[in-house]
């Protein structure tokens, strides 16, 4: 079996295809392994994993969680509020205090980008990348893109639109990079203060029109909204971002063509998406959160069986 | 061996007699495990369990977890503080994606009475209730009857007596509906404000006057005080409350004859009953935390191996 | 093999020379476990530990628990936040029912001193002193103890100082006890309100200052300053404490010879102690922390596997 050429997931920025192809083609098997009964092998036994998160995240750690428990890792949680890090320890020590306890894979999140590149030059652990400020989350990509690449069967030639604030988001940045390298073709939609100016370098297509960007699309994934961060300047009212980007039946059937739908979740039904098309037929945000766990086995297994 | 008619263990209120046997008996054998020096089988071995807590409970979840590990299960715990449901996710969305992650069993704390059927009939997974507001907690329903049936050998006949607020116990309903089932004799004693209306349609006897209460039992269940409400309009002084129903040696012995004494615990010394009874001959305080573990093995046990 | 003659691990004071032999010759095998591939062994298989923490600490904790872990036990975690004790529960009521529910090891963290000792005379589990408030936390002391043996070959004779708030600190008192039964010579220094008035009666020489203190030393343990304890009658300043008693590489090499630097950690950096030392040559504080786990699997395997 082939194997993976980086060490570490701290991104899908400049991860060459052949890596992802080996990740998502590993994820048909894990996946498979999620419909028996007993949804376990031994593959890390005997392998410790921290999840490292200094940001509160239930899902993505639930599911990195079960996909270690599944791979029969021995898991260790570590969570911010009981951090040292309210002691003023610096993340290295942090971090090299866990390598010293000779923990074979982190898994972390963090709010600075770059905290895991950080990391992994520093420490002998293997490094997976759960989000990192607003920079990436690998994972997710690679689970969106799994799941389109499910329902299309390959990504390559396929027209793919991110809808919503995607300057503040490290799922738009994963799923960009990793798109791209696999062929396919990408476009945003969103407020013009929520487009970053680099789009178009990266050879990605710029929508302010929500009607434009769904007749381009074969697949949308939809942004969480942040409900949390305060209307203003860069950012429209809830009512206002709904009226004009909010993904409703009536707007997905003016297209004229059955689009598939993402979300990483969770969801604020009736603002940027409509329940009727969240739990609609051509939505794909329960697969998702299946592949997720998935994806993360196939990761976990790559990453952490990988010799140096 | 005999299989259980429910699917998911959501209450008592009409849960056939025979099930209610199965999970005694079974019980046993677990118990029976808990003296092991090695106290674990495989059962669930490969199966996922999510302990899925909107409130805190720490022996509860202390007793469901100990009960998962001790048959193999693959354990997460989520918990309401770090959960999605600070981000306004929708409690059924929650369970839909715990479900999408295939999880085989959910064990669900809520403050909002009905939660777990709610869930049990939108998700594929299977539910324990471990307390669903002022509703069920059907586990320790059952550890209660066991530890009644561990003292006397039968329920049949038994008069069973449950001491406090019944109004807004769910220990209290559990254990009513769940003996009543089971053949015992039930009686209720309490400040009247603190007794619901329907408990004489339910063939429920009312005591108001302890004396009389324990002069009736031969076994009581003393509820736990809820010292964080406030007094008031339906809730007397703790001193007077514990001058009134508080269980004192003196007031057992005036009784004339030997009642065995159950709490589910947290214990509030000097208020709803006193040290010397609570650590005294009668008290199955103490083998009632251990019949907890056993109880919920034997249910996690049936509900989870049920064919579906 | 041997076995200890302690049933408890509440401290190193009035342990015998044997036990602490005993446990510091098994660290030599677990620390050769943790080089491997697979760091696992089932020597704790079946049997429940339970980490009691009523005082955040996330290193100790995360260190026991991958030491349980790596012995195949099964770990379960309570936190202070989310514990019964805000229900007003005693410690004694709580200790009472983890021992019911039958968990063979409990790993305390408590701030009262004697907490260990208490519970350990009036319940049949092991305990395993995690840090009680300013008393004992022995296993940092065994591990320091380690560390220092790793590099010397052996604690006789060898002179050791503490350097820190002597006083308020468990980590000195546990090191002292250990380190003399041993055969070491030990010394404190620190400012004179941070010595405690009984060091001359157990033997132990004080310096109050810090250049006679390193002339002393092979091997000096600095310990962390309390950040979140203000300044006052018992306390200098952070900068008279830096200029004063901070280690730094121009005070070690005044005292003309290589003294071996240990911390427990989390590390002020630039406080107590600065980067240069820290992360240099003769600083063992990275090597202290894998000890810190091979350590606890000794204690946790020597007192799990003793028979009553």
């Amino acid at each position: 079996m082939s194997s993976l050429s980086i060490q570490h997931l701290l991104g899908l920025h400049e991860v060459p295809r052949e890596d992802i192809q080996l990740i998502l083609d590993s994820t048909d098997t894990f996946l498979e392994i999620l419909d028996r009964p007993i949804k376990k092998v031994p593959t890390l036994q005997g392998k410790t994993v921290v999840n490292l998160f200094f940001e509160n995240s239930t899902r993505t750690r639930i599911s990195f969680e079960l996909a270690e428990r599944r791979l029969s890792a021995d898991v260790v949680n570590f969570a911010t509020s009981s951090s040292s890090v309210s002691k003023g320890e610096t993340l290295l020590d942090t971090a090299r205090n866990i390598e010293a306890m000779k923990v074979d894979i982190v898994v972390m999140r963090h709010s600075a980008a770059g905290s895991g590149h950080f990391l992994s030059t520093r420490c002998t652990s293997k490094f997976i990348n759960a989000g990192d400020g607003a920079h990436e989350h690998p994972t997710q990509g690679l689970l969106d893109m799994f799941s389109i690449r499910q329902k299309f069967g390959t990504l390559e030639g396929l027209r793919v639109c991110i809808i919503g604030d995607i300057a503040h988001s490290r799922v738009a940045r994963s799923n960009i990079y990793g798109l791209i390298t696999m062929g396919a073709e990408v476009a945003v939609c969103g407020p013009p203060s929520m487009i970053p100016f680099d789009m178009e370098k990266l050879g990605v297509r710029v929508f302010t029109s929500l009607p434009d960007a769904l007749r381009f699309s074969d697949a949308i994934n939809v942004l969480r909204i942040q409900l949390e961060r305060d209307a203003g300047a860069d950012f429209p009212s809830l009512r206002e971002y709904r009226n004009t980007f909010g993904i409703t039946r009536e707007r997905l059937d003016a297209a004229g063509k059955d689009i598939t739908v993402l979300h990483p979740g969770p969801i604020n039904r009736g603002v940027e998406i409509e329940s009727e098309v969240a739990d609609g037929p051509y939505s794909v945000i329960l697969p998702q959160v299946t592949n997720g766990v998935a994806i993360r086995m196939a990761v976990l297994y790559l990453i952490g069986t990988k010799a140096e």
